[in-house]
């Protein structure tokens, strides 16, 4: 950015574009390491702007954090039409891209969330219910999973799963000891859901 | 307890007994809410004493955690012989009693876990490896499961499932809001493990 671009955006195009840029530094960096300091120098504008922005550090996360949810939601759209376990194949496997390509920061929206930052907890939340529904509102026919409470608990859990085993994989592929393939990972996630859902008849 | 038997407890015995009295009360409240003041009430003593067992309040938490954490895998071992799905059902219904019973205190361990303490998070860790690795540690003729990478895989998916499932129905309950009955809950996650093991061939 050049500061005659900069001078000419409006102030809500540029509380986005600060906020994109928030996003990417979350990618690769814990919430407790995105500073407004760090921001600032990022951005090439100084503190005080970014306090008016976005009022406080905490304010500045929470509005970090909610862009992000909402890329992750964007990103992992299933594709409008298709074999449903295709569709479901093609989120889940965004969905794991967007997991490993943003490890540091997921890692820490999951301990912020379940550590008690209650502001943290709802958005989190709110991204697992949308994941959740999401699988039951693009699959109104019933074709993959009909709408029963067994099947809502199972997706429920499926989510937890998927979450679990995904951190796993990237901490061990890390570390440079990953026992499964990324392909075989994909697999194992995509062919669970189906599997649990048949035992709930 | 009074004051005479008391009085001739090894030091040591004290120690246990005020442990578990630390877990008794860890049951229906949280670890924030697990006050050295709230235990010497309970027992009788006072708070130097209760310094003098324990150093800290962290080291009191960190010490009742890992009582309650031994309690978990103890109550939880299955049965030592019969059919394996069975001995799965015994252990994972004794599971879903012992965080029914425990949700408070459960529930602030997992968030103390997962929001960066690390000595909660080293125990929560401990108990989740040690139940997934008595799954195979008691099936040495792989009856159920056998020991391939996707499997260890798996039954750490199956564990995150477990409990995300077994906290979002037991929150439920608690607000008269259950769509599963218990036998639904305890059949569903029983019935998930042999169905994902499956799908891995």
């Amino acid at each position: 950015m050049s500061a005659p671009t900069r001078s000419r955006l409006a102030p809500g195009e540029r509380r986005d574009q600060l906020l994109e840029l928030g996003v990417a530094l979350l990618a690769d960096r814990s919430l407790d390491a995105l500073t407004i300091d760090l921001l600032a120098e990022q951005a090439g504008i100084s503190r005080g702007l970014l306090y008016h922005y976005f009022g406080s550090k905490q304010a500045f996360h929470v509005a970090v954090v909610r862009r992000a949810a909402d890329d992750l939601i964007a990103r992992t759209a299933p594709p409008p039409h298709g074999d449903p376990l295709e569709r479901l194949h093609a989120a889940t496997t965004a969905y794991v891209d967007y997991v490993l390509a943003t490890y540091d920061g997921y890692v820490s929206l999951v301990r912020g969330a379940a550590g008690g930052n209650a502001e943290l907890r709802a958005i989190y939340e709110e991204v697992r219910a949308a994941l959740s529904d999401r699988i039951f509102d693009e699959d109104p026919e019933g074709l993959l999973v009909t709408d029963t409470p067994a099947h809502r608990m199972l997706v429920r859990g499926w989510s937890a799963l998927t979450e679990e085993v995904v951190l796993t994989w990237a901490a061990e592929e890390r570390a440079g000891a990953a026992r499964l393939t990324r392909a075989e990972l994909d697999a194992l996630v995509v062919g669970s859901l189906p599997a649990l859902l048949a035992t709930a008849g």
